[in-house]
This record gives C-alpha cells, structure tokens and sequence, in this order.
C-alpha cells in the first residue's frame, strides 16, 4: 500500500489560490505553527475580502481621510481611526497631495499616516498616490517604502498637473494607467489596485465615452476596483455601473459618497471637481447656508436616502465615504444604514495589526495591554511575530525607548488639562495615590476635575477593568497603584460582551492579573506573604524596580498564559502570557513614563517633580498572577495580608 | 534611556549551560515555540539528570538489559521496557556482544534494542560498545549510527580479546580508556560516557591500586560516571569509592546489584567475571540449588538487605541493576526499596520518545493513540515537531506503510490465540460486531474466549475508556466498531488518576471523541443526523472509506485540539489534536490493519477472509468530536438519532 496525497475534502477546503508573490510573502519563513487560525478574512488581501462580501451579499463601506496638517491634528485623526474603525469598515484610505510630501516620513505625511493606520490601528488601507509630474524613479521609492510599511493597496491617479501649460511627457508618467502598468511592471501581483471612475466623465475628457474607455485601460492595465467620484443623485452612478459594464468591466465599482457638511466645503469641492451641484440641493441649502447644523442634517438625510437606493438596486454592495475627516455625520449616516457594525467582536483580546508581517501574530504580553500602540511600535522590526505559543522571548529585542513622538509616549491630553487632573501641585506621596483612586472611581479630584487618563491609561477604565473596581478602588487608596488588571474567567461564552472575544461557540479563558508600583516598604511585606504556603504554589510574581533588580517565582523563565480560548474545531488561542523576559522590557517603560508624562509637567526641582522623581527611583513594578482561575481570585486576599502585615508587623 | 539587557532572576533561571554542541542540537532550527515547558529533566542530558538527583537526593535506579536471540525475543523484550518503564528508571543500558553483530540493523541487534528503548519506549538508553579487535573506522561507524539513531550516551568497554595471545596493537583500541578517547576526540562533547569500575580490581590488573588508576584515566580522558561490577557485600563497594575518591575521582559512581536469580546463572556469571562467591551466600544456596523459586526469593532478600546498606551509606542514590532480562526480581527489589514509582506522573498524555530530535514534540494526532510506536516510526524522518501548536500538517508526510514487522503492524498474540478470539470462522458482518463488543465488555466470546486485544488496540481497554464501557458496548452491538475514543473533561486536576497528566497544580480538559468504522447504510444515517441544527455547529466530523472518498464539516480543514492543560506559571498545552490531514494516512493505516491482522489469519477466499475483506472495502472510518466540552457528551445521542433513523426511515 501507499500512501496517496491526502485528497481535498469536499466539505468546506479554503481556496487560498492566488499564486502571486503576496501569496506565499509572510508565511516564507512559517513553521508548523503559522496557521491561520480564528479569521480566514485576516489573512485575505483587500480584493479577496471584497469579492468575500460581493458573493456573500453583505453590505460594507470604506472610509476616506486626508493627512493632517499638524502633529496634534495627527494625534486627533488616529483617535478617530480607532474610533470609526470600531464600525467595521473594509478599509480606509488616505489622499495624497504632491504639495505636502506625501511619501515623507513625517509624522502628518500620508504615507505616515497610511502607515499608522494600518500597523498601529489594524485598519485595511489604500494609500493614493499620484504619478503626475513625478519620475519614474520617485515613484518606485514610494512604492518600495508603502511596501516595507505593510502597506498592500494604492489607488493609482494621475494628479492635478502643477502649471497651466501641461504637457504629455514622452515615457512619462502622463495618466493614472501608467502608474498602473508600472505598479505591476515593477511590483507584479504585490500591491490591489484601485483607479477612479468618474460617472459624469473626467472633467478634462473629450467625452463620457472617451473617458469610459480609459477606465477601461486602467482595469485592463492590472486596476482590481474601482472608487468613483461623487455624484448627487443615485440615478448618476447606476447609469454609469451599467455603461461600465457595457464595455466590460467586470471588477467592483464602489460609489463614492460626499455627505454634504457645510456650505463652504461643499463650495470647494465642487470647484475642484467641477462638478455641478444639482438644482434642488442649491435651493435647499443657500438659504440655510449660514446654520451648519442645519445644513449637516440635510446633509445626512440627503446622503441616507441616496446610499438607500444604490444599496436597493441591488447592483452595490459597498459604499465609499468622503468623511472630509469628520466624523459626526458619516457615522449617522452609516448607523441609519445599518451597516455600522455596532458590536463589533473582537478577533482576539488585543487590537490586531493590519501589517501583513503580523498575519500570523496570536499572543502577546499583557503589560502592554493598554498601549497596544507602543507594542507595536517597539516590535516593528521583528522579522516574525509570535503565534499559537509566546514561546522563549529571550531572543527578539524590543527596540529602545528613544522616540517621544506622536502617539507613544505622548497623552492626547494637553499639559493644562493633566495638570487639572494629576495635581498643579503634589504635596507627598499620598496626593499621587489620590490621583490613581481618583482615576478608579471616577470621582473628581479634591480640585473638582475628574482623571480620564494616567500616564499608562490614556484611555478610561475599561469595561472589564470595571468589574474589579471596588477593590482596586481600596488598594489605590492604600499606595497600591495598579496600572493594569484583570479579573478570573472560568470558561465564559466567547460572545460575552465584555470579557468575550474570537468566533462564536467557544469558551474564554482567564487568570486573574494584577499589576502595581509600589514603595519598597509595602514590597518588603507583600514578599513575605507571597512566600506563605498558602499562596507559593499558586500566585506566580514578579518584582522588579528601575534598576532592574528582580525577585520572581515563575519557573524557569516561562511565560504564563493568563488569557486563552476553546472554540469549535480549532487548536486552542492563548493571545495573552505574562513573559518575564519583556517584562524587563516593559519596565523600562512602565517607570519612564512617570518622568516624561508626570514629572516633565513640574518645573525642575520643585518638590512636585521630586516626588514623582523619588517613586521613580524608589518603588517597585510588580505583576501577580493567580493559576487557580477555577476558584475566587486570591489576589485581593494577597493586599489584604500584606496590608495587615503592614498594620501588626510585631506579629510576624 | 537604554533597554538594559533582561537582567537573570535571582529566582530560578534555569542554567542550561554546557555549550556543547549537543546543547544546540535539534533546538538549531527551533522557533520561538521551542520552548521546554512542562519538564525540565526531559530536554537535560543523562549526567545533568543524574547530577540533578546527586544534589536533590532522590533515590533512583537504573536497568540493564542484554540484546534478545529472536525476533520473538525481541517483542517480548520492548514489552519488558515499557512495563519496567513504568516503575522510572532514570536509564536502561544494553550490553554488547562482539560476535552477536551488534551494530547492524538486525531487529535483535543491541544497536536496534537500544534505537527502540530511547525511541519507541521513550527510556533514556546507555548502548555499550567494546572496542578490542576492532578499527578505528568500524568504532567511528558504529558511533555515528548510534547518533543518528538518537542513541546521547555510552558505556565504553575494552570486550574480551579474542584468542587467548591477545597482545597490545600499537596505536589499536586496547583499553577502554582508548575508546573513551576517541570518542571524546570524534564526537566532541555529544556523548555522556559511561565506564565500568571494579570493586575487587579487574581480574587482570596487576593489582588492585593499579586498576584504581586505570579508572581515574578513564576518567581523565573524559567519562562521565562509572557503573561497577557486580559484588556481594556492601563493604566491597563502599571500600572501593572511598579508594576512588582518595585518588581524586569525583564522578559518580554507580554500584552494580546483581539479584541471584538461579544457582546456574550464578555460577555463569561467576566463571565471566572471575569472582569468588562467599562462603556464606554459597552455604544457603547449595543446599537448595534446585528450588529455583527459594533460590530468588533469597536472591530478592540478599539485595534488599545490601542496597539498604548502601543507599544508608550516604554515599549512593542510584542502583544498576543487572536484570539478566528478567522482570520479577528486580521489581520486586525496587518496590520494597520505595524507589520504584508506584504511580508514575504522566508528562503527556501519550508516550513520549527519548530521542533528542523530539525533545519539544508535545502534540501529536489522536489517532495513534493506541499504536504511538507507529506513530514514531512513521514520523521518524520529520526534521522537527510540532510543539506549542499541531498547526498546518500539509507539509510533512508520514513514512508509508512498508515495513510490516516487528511492533508496527505484529500483534504481541500469536495466531492461534487470535483465532480463538477473533472468530476461527466468521459467519456475517455481525459476528465480527461481536469481536468488538466483547472486547469492551470483557466478557467472553461465544467459544469462551476472552478477547483481550483488536488489531488497533493491542492491550485491554485504557482505564480512561472503560469510562464510556455501557455506551461503547451498545454501539458495538449495533455495528459501530469504536476504535478509539475519550470522555469530555471540563477541568478535572492534573493529578486525576484516570484522566490527569503533566505537574501538579494543574487542570486538564477534553473534548469526547469517537472513531469508529461503519456501513454505508449507517453513514448515510449519520450524516442526515450530524447535519441536523442540534449537531451542525457542535460536531466535528471526518468520515473516510479506503479509496480516501472523504466528507467533514471542519473549518478550513484546520486541527481540533481535544486533549489540553493549564498549569501555573506556564503556557497551555494541547497535546492531542484531531488533524484532518494526518486522519487521511491513519485512515490507510486503520483500514491496513484489517486485512494484515485479522483477514491474513484465514485462508485465501475462505468466507471469513471474504467478510473482512467486504469490510475493508465498503465500511467507512469515522471521528467524531464534541466542541462542548463543558456540557454532557452528545456523541452517544448522536448515535442514538442514528439508530432511530435507521430503525424509522420513513419518518424523515
């Protein structure tokens, strides 16, 4: 007998078929290991999970953004990347002005933006690029740095020509199809292309029909779809579907929506665009052209009824948004179709990237559980990413914590307001345990102003983290001032919304977390409750200060899993382990950030700095897991002998 | 600030330390996933274990064995190796014959006993090697198979010369201290060495303080412990180690126990090693030389009382045991010592191999579960294991079904035996579902006989199965011959006596499992039932006949983790899979076993040979998983819709 080949099922065998270069980039070097495992649709390229929704007839939509103009606007715009990313759209795209350096790597280039949403904010995302009075050479630059960013969609355009007088240039970049024919000269299959379509014709064409067949060239030319530009009326783009379709297009053509938001801006674009505003908007909107609101609800109401009859007609699936980089309306619109997802389930506990590198990634430590962004940022550079065990870390360096930009170390908050909130002026100690209670509670400080954020909780209290309030609330109080936390889980259903996450019909898992600074007295304590036997076996911890001096119990170095989930048909997930190797890497930040975001706020020398400065240098970083995750957390009961430790040393 | 390299715990960093290349081997190509997670001890060499003990203090023993004469000899030696395995020794050797042709590839051969012992048996194995009358190139090639093999550790002996004028070759191997050297000077640091002591001298030293420094340069060129010659009085040995230690060795030294099994053993022992028996163990035994059973009970006695000296000495926590084959005495010994492990923990839920290459193999499919040492044959060519996650099986292919002896497809029965319990005649279909319901139910056959093995399952029931004995032996009866299959676990301790594995402290979980083949009549039943809404989400199924025809519900043919563990401090294992990959070469296996087993008992064309033939060729393979672990098994109500069906076909 022999063996033959495993045969195919006939049940449900994926067909990952395409045999580009993007195919088999990412999972080259991919052990065993590396299979995808809770979300076939993660491991898609954007034209797969389009062509997923087209034949599943699930409705979607994209979003459209333009790069910032300042550091604090890009701050600003990733906070709505996360927030409107909470929606679920398929993808988002960035614009890219000539003018602006667009490929640059400053923080507000569209490239960096681009770059930004897709790695830090997980995000599906087309970066445009235009070919217009750029070299051959320029260009494949660019192409190369999106490539090495992760990123693995560009809407090729032409781009307006700077000058009055433009001229074809011979072998030059003169039209959109040109980019596209060199994106797949130089980059074959690597990068899904996306060309604009224009339903009443490019306003520079000889003729509708003349500029139908140029998109036709750009499809053939290697485009995958199609975005359109706006229109007024529905009636518009579906006559434009059908010519499409007339002279053969066959790829996807998304309609692009402008939700009408205020006068001005609507004024603009239709100069740029040199489209004509139809007559019975005009006549609604010039006489409310001065009430924003007003004109914002028209906007909306104008916008839902159109996206309803284009979703109606049955010929679109998707619905691409021009947000202008707001966020109000697109997002009403979105909620009133229904195609916002409300409850979005989360893939894994942690927020995803959308770097192709990182497709395989499943486990990380939990320390930096709310500064998913700095995680990302200090493992760009791994060749690969961890996944179905964290494994021994000991090998891959986090980088150095040398960059104190953008969104890693820097609060959204201005210093004003953390001053209001974390103290004009610290009196000992105890004012910071007040801050931390303070933030707990959610009770205003003794100056009336409530603490929305710390140094390593830019964000409020998570939903989970709520369920542990009250007896976090009591050990802040105390000096135990807990940075992250998570509560015991025996075996909830994945669709729990507040600790459930992956595909429905699986259990979730946790160990009960707790991590801390605390002064070396309160340490001298709890070590000696740690080391009764009542707790040895069971409560694993590490000790740690600035310095690196380290106590632990944790067996040979190994990573605890302290999150995990069983779902049907499919190995088990651990996304989340307790590692003592980058814990060691996380110190250095957990202990930084109180001196770049605290300290920094007080003059030098003065006594609201030197306190912030002496816990820097004097208090430990301590996490506590507890194993038994089938019995009642014990870590509360840990506080609890170490504080009456504390209260009755002579007892001991 | 500057990442500070992780600074060691003062905790219990684990100091994997020697930097030899063995220290590296088979961890070269390891992912992050190659971890050592659940035992330490497993992923150390034999003189770290050993050291481990001599500093632990824990007793421990070791077993020797010699090559068996016979092919029959053989499977009844491996099953000695793993019934004596379950006591832990911490290694077993087998001695080496020059004329018996110990290194070739004969399946009695010591070279192929050892390659079991490490391999299929999972015992840390020592091969002796000789090198009197022998080359250089002859040595050389023997190590370097017992390497590839898998084989860590040597006892290097100079044999007996042959002839009686042995004279010294120059530059020849004539002492063992030669061979010592050679391989320390070929083979680096990869080899633990073992050499042999002699509490009396070697019988052709020119004394005995010469033969002490023949040892110390045994030593000096590089061994790593000593086992000794045989004795009779404890004084002997502790005498000869504390002369060992005054000359400056400080290796251990491991004392030799004879157990006195038979007055003609003895006496062929006596006239080998040219030892003298004292007067007073002569004085008991002539006198009953014929009453082998009084003669091994003093035997047991005498050892008993002499290890007990030794092990109070304070000088010895390990025993070797010369076990001349035999099984009773020396177990009998060791359980009255208390160093033979009455409840042996189980690292994994199956047996795990010795061989380095396999050191972080920990999941595995559950198919083999009844036949690992196939399992291990037929994966022994892979260049690593799964570990941490099964993942994507598609690559590796397991070897084919060629070599049809020794353990791989014979059963441990010989033909008559089987033929009383599988049926010297069949009849029908129904009295081979009679062969399986006896089998779970332990009840006799019709003929009276017992049948105590199946060709996929060698031995009785596991005590894990005979939890679903009533329900399996139901199924039996109708048709449904289970061949494999475990209960569904929700978090019972790692310590559980049926279920649990791995350390203490932990939790085990699984999914319920049924393997089975069936009809096409009632695949076509199930199937209507597994699709049902009540199932559809719940059960997992494969369902395969021979030519591969195959029909499952898996998601992306993904595996199914059904065995795994949670233990503090460390990542989770999920050591058993149902992989739909691997099930297509077990489904050759299982459907093999049939014909090679069961219908080549009967002569060509007789009728029962036709009926399993029929079999063979027209039943399906079935598994079957349950995803809800945490509620009751529904596979039996599975079962139960079926027969329904069956019975009412009309209704549907």
């Amino acid at each position: 007998m022999v063996n033959e080949p495993p045969s195919a099922s006939n049940g449900s065998a994926s067909s990952r078929s395409d045999g580009s270069s993007s195919g088999s980039e990412g999972s080259k070097d991919s052990s065993r290991c590396s299979t995808p495992v809770l979300d076939a649709e993660r491991h898609e390229r954007l034209r797969e999970k389009m062509r997923r929704r087209y034949d599943s007839g699930d409705k979607w939509f994209s979003l459209e953004f333009f790069p910032p103009r300042t550091a604090n606007g890009a701050v600003n715009l990733i906070s709505r990347f996360d927030r409107m990313g909470m929606g679920g759209p398929l993808f988002i795209d960035v614009t890219w002005h000539p003018a602006g350096d667009p490929g640059s790597d400053k923080e507000t280039s569209s490239m960096i933006i681009a770059n930004t949403a897709v790695n830090y904010c997980g995000l599906e995302t087309v970066l445009h690029m235009t070919c217009c009075n750029q070299t051959k050479e320029e260009i494949t630059g660019h192409l190369q740095k999106a490539k090495h960013l992760g990123l693995k969609n560009i809407m090729a355009l032409r781009g307006d020509p700077i000058g009055e007088e433009w001229e074809e240039e011979v072998e030059g970049f003169n039209y959109a199809v040109d980019l596209v024919k060199h994106i797949r000269c130089e980059f074959d299959d690597y990068f899904d292309i996306c060309v604009a379509g224009y339903p009443k014709g490019h306003p520079e064409a000889e003729s509708y029909e003349a500029d139908l067949r140029h998109l036709k060239e750009k499809v053939s030319a290697g485009a995958d779809f199609i975005i359109t530009q706006l229109f007024f009326r529905s009636k518009t783009f579906l006559t434009f579907m059908k010519d499409c379709q007339a002279i053969g297009i066959t790829c996807p053509i998304v309609p692009g929506i402008f939700p009408i938001q205020g006068y001005h801006s609507l004024r603009q674009l239709v100069k740029l665009s040199k489209l004509e505003v139809p007559q019975e908007i005009k006549e609604v909107i010039e006489p409310i052209k001065d009430n924003d609101a007003a004109i914002r609800n028209y906007g909306v109401e104008l916008a839902v009824s159109m996206c309803r009859e284009l979703l109606d007609s049955g010929m679109v699936s998707g619905l691409h948004f021009y947000t202008l980089n707001r966020e109000v309306a697109t997002t009403e619109i979105l909620k009133r179709l229904g195609i916002w997802k409300e409850d979005p389930r989360r893939p894994l506990p942690w927020a995803v990237s959308a770097h192709p590198k990182r497709r395989v990634e499943d486990v990380r430590p939990i320390f930096w559980a709310s500064r998913p962004k700095s995680y990302i940022h200090r493992t760009q550079e791994w060749d690969d990413f961890p996944n179905g065990r964290w494994g021994n870390s000991s090998s891959p360096a986090f980088g150095e914590l040398k960059d104190y930009y953008l969104f890693y170390l820097k609060s959204k908050s201005p210093r004003e307001e953390l001053l209001k909130m974390w103290g004009e002026e610290l009196m000992s100690e105890e004012s910071v345990f007040e801050v931390f209670t303070c933030y707990i509670s959610g009770e205003p400080n003794k100056e009336g102003h409530k603490v929305t954020c710390l140094p390593w909780n830019d964000d409020p209290l998570a939903a989970e983290t709520n369920l542990l309030k009250e007896q976090l609330e009591k050990v802040n109080r105390r000096g135990i001032l807990t940075i992250n936390s998570q509560p015991n889980i025996n075996g909830k259903p994945s669709t729990d919304p507040i600790v459930g996450w992956g595909p429905s019909g699986g259990y979730v898992f946790q160990k009960a977390y707790l991590e801390f600074f605390t002064s070396s007295e309160n340490i001298t304590a709890l070590l000696k409750v740690l080391k009764t036997k009542k707790y040895e076996l069971r409560v694993n911890y590490h000790i740690v200060n600035v310095r690196g001096e380290n106590i632990t119990n944790a067996p040979d170095l190994q990573p605890n899993a302290v999150t995990w989930g069983i779902f049907p048909g499919r190995e088990i997930i651990q996304p989340t382990v307790v590692d003592p190797v980058s814990f060691m890497y996380w110190k250095d930040e957990a202990f930084a950030l109180w001196i770049e975001q605290w300290a920094k706020l007080y003059e030098e020398e003065s006594p609201s700095r030197m306190i912030i400065q002496y816990i820097h240098d004097n208090y430990y970083l301590v996490n506590l897991v507890d194993n038994e995750f089938p019995l009642e957390n014990c870590l509360w009961q840990v506080m609890e002998d170490t504080f009456e430790l504390l209260n009755c040393p002579t007892e001991q």
